[in-house]
């Protein structure tokens, strides 16, 4: 609500130049014991953020000390990606969990990241939904509050990574939690500022260059094109690289060096972000 | 700055009194999704420690915060009862896993337990291996250091729960880990120091006036009867109380009543516990 | 020999006493690994059929083996009790699985529970699903059929066993797959055929005597008195004990001393049962 | 038709030319959930025999169900490749479970898998043992007894693929249970008939041609080079082409071209395979 407490929308346009923030977020650590899944590595020296899976969806505790191990080495913020327990259906499957079961799951999958944080040294600086769980807390409001309940209970300033208008960021401001406002680049967002269905033809960008004009707007203006043509507002205090296709870190890189020359610069979360859902 | 290297084995006789710790420790929270196991809540009014499972080898984030609740609401001391990953098996079966991987494993668990505790606002005092990985970690230098190392890298102070002669004790001495030495009340032990066997006749002791006293023995003298009359010295800094044995509460509350009338003070494992394996 | 297509609702009331058959089933082999639940061994006394848990939401293969042996020495029929592959949960969780993930998840339980039939060498008779996925296979069209194209798969003969109205059973029939219809001697119906939901207070009768004398209704009248005190047709060709409430074994054996009163014969659903829902 | 209890290796050399077979088996359908493994739909189009991993150790219901029709549509071989319950460790960690743990689990598996068999219209050829079950089945005695006791169980003509000289081709042969004896044309001998560790500098050979040579040696002469330049007597009825290094579908292919054009006609694993270990 108010332009103070606010680092990546400039509260206004005067003469001097502005400095933009921005955060790059992307899941990484998805790998899974003998199983090898997307560019954890590479994508690494692109972003600012890592979503790391803790275990329930994917991930495995060798898979997540490495992952932290590479994020501390390349200086990005650490965040606990945290899904339902479904191995076999990579968490993109809803399951009907109850509230407290949604809060502890999101408890212990926090926890379990943190001790490879503490391990290495680095402060874990914010929690991220995922796949059917993601999904589930941007419209329904138990879930979302249960997510927000379980990053509230483990204490501290975690800052929660949610679109500035889901049911969680609205949660999570009214539980005092910080919220990180994330944007899509490379998706396409309707009038109403929701990104149109996958299955929608369209709706995936995949023009690298169109992708990172996209981030440059959304970055500096705070504004996107729709999917027919309009221009709404989208906050975004964070961008997320879908790290699960192929070409991730080739469209990171472009991304990022896009926005660099657009004069923002690229900070990961930290917990000075206060909350601002809305 | 300590009180002598041992806060619960006077380390001389003087003419003056002299007050006698000791810690009881039980396995908890051992119950899974809707499997009920052992007598948490009414062991918990007896001990003054809870070695918490931790959804490796029994637990899940529900019974994990439940349990630390109970420990809360007694002021019982919460450690994590580290184990293989091994449901069906309930930790009790041996996997060859790296060093790595139990390192990671233990690791991983710790901060599960840990996202609970700080939840509830109550430290996370000790940890403790189970089932396999104990009696590897009692042997096998590797596993031991393994064990040891997971502890390592959380930080903290976390105290290790083993037998003295153990070569996990050793291995906390040895990498600064504090250890609160283990004996058995109920366990005949042989005169090496070691426990007879499960396998051998006699070796369960069964009869609560007898255990009741060898715990007073152990908490007065230091000392026990082993199974063939010989007498040893068995360092004892808390008292194990195994928890899944029916009448597991009865048995508890005989020997805290019988220690607490031969004058010992129980006492929850702290952080002022030095490390004191030999 | 026997009374058309149909061997347990009496085709026709004429002047000579018709015999009556019933199968009474249970859910049973819901152990796991160390944790015991249900009174299999006392159930198997009573039952003609068991519902044998697979290992997904319970069960593990030394728990599946007992089971069967159970079932051969009480001369009791083996189905398959399969459900979502969610152990902490015990598969009362709704997953958003695919309906091809329900059906290979179908095809695999009953692959391996047959393979403990087999070397018992008693036949796999029957099929239930379990939890949620009960639940959404009596409503949902889409799951019902995956649930059905999993059984059809394996082929054989293998009965379903399912409320006669239910989705589940209208699939079955489409697909020739037989079906045993299932009622419920101890829950209050409403009189549309449904279940009252257990929310309702006086959902679940616990008046043995009321349970029993509802069994014989159901089985030799096909009817039953609803809750709010009309009379409602249920076929039936089984009827449902629940084998997870405590006194389960003493309800099963009034049931069962009321209906051999009452003149039907308890005997095992059988590869004989036909296709009959509607 | 066949030259006595033999089929792939001539009983004696007369004068006329003798056809000799030899099946090729790989380990396939290692993929589980969303991560993909190895070069299942290539290695189809060149092997006679699949081990097809039956979601202990790897698969899952879904991967089990395309790999056996990947199988049926080549016409190879199936076979159920059973491990321990260990997906983390990817079945290549010994788990210190009992013989009945061992058997139940290779029943189970061996049940599930036949499922899909069943439901592709293919009969179950063979077992075979994975990772660390496999090293164990191949010394320790009670281990091989285990893993033959599962599979005896669940009867039929299921034929166990091991090496001729190993524990349980010996205890498979005492139970009656038909055993194709494996060689490996990539691995280096020893004079006793074992293969050098991997940890052996040159213990995995990777020279394709060499390999290619190996094997018609094996197949035509039952005969390999050791390590040291010796000649040993390998009885292979099948050989092994591993499936989970990069270039397995390449180095099939020549192997398979080689055996060809050394008159060795490629024939999978049937049921006439008669016990015939040492």
């Amino acid at each position: 609500m108010a332009p103070g407490p606010n680092w990546s929308i400039p509260a206004a346009v005067g003469s001097e130049p502005l400095t933009r923030y921005l955060d790059l977020n992307s899941d990484v650590g998805e790998s899974f014991g003998p199983y090898v899944m997307g560019e954890t590595a590479t994508l690494m020296t692109q972003i600012t953020s890592a979503n790391v899976a803790c275990g329930f969806h994917a991930g495995d505790p060798r898979i997540m000390q490495a992952t932290v191990a590479l994020a501390r080495q390349h200086q990005v913020g650490v965040g606990a990606h945290v899904g339902f327990h479904d191995l076999v259906g990579f968490g993109r499957r809803a399951i009907a969990a109850s509230p407290e079961e949604i809060a502890t799951d999101v408890l212990y999958q926090i926890g379990a990241l943190f001790a490879f944080t503490q391990a290495a040294g680095v402060p874990l600086r914010h929690v991220k939904a995922h796949g059917a769980l993601y999904n589930q807390a941007e419209r329904d409001r138990s879930v979302a509050e249960a997510l927000v309940e379980g990053i509230s209970r483990f204490g501290g300033s975690l800052t929660l990574v949610a679109s500035g208008s889901s049911a969680m960021a609205i949660a999570a401001a009214e539980a005092g939690v910080p919220v990180a406002r994330e944007a899509f680049a490379d998706r396409a967002y309707r009038l109403d500022g929701t990104l149109a269905p996958r299955s929608m033809s369209g709706s995936v960008l995949t023009d690298t260059e169109l992708v990172a004009e996209r981030a440059v707007s959304l970055a500096t203006r705070g504004e996107v094109q729709t999917y027919d043509g309009g221009q709404i507002e989208v906050p975004c205090d964070t961008l997320c690289i879908h790290g699960d296709t192929p070409g991730a870190t080739a469209l990171a890189t472009r991304v990022r060096s896009a926005l660099e020359s657009a004069g923002v610069e690229l900070r990961q979360l930290n917990s000075q972000v206060s909350a601002r859902a809305h």
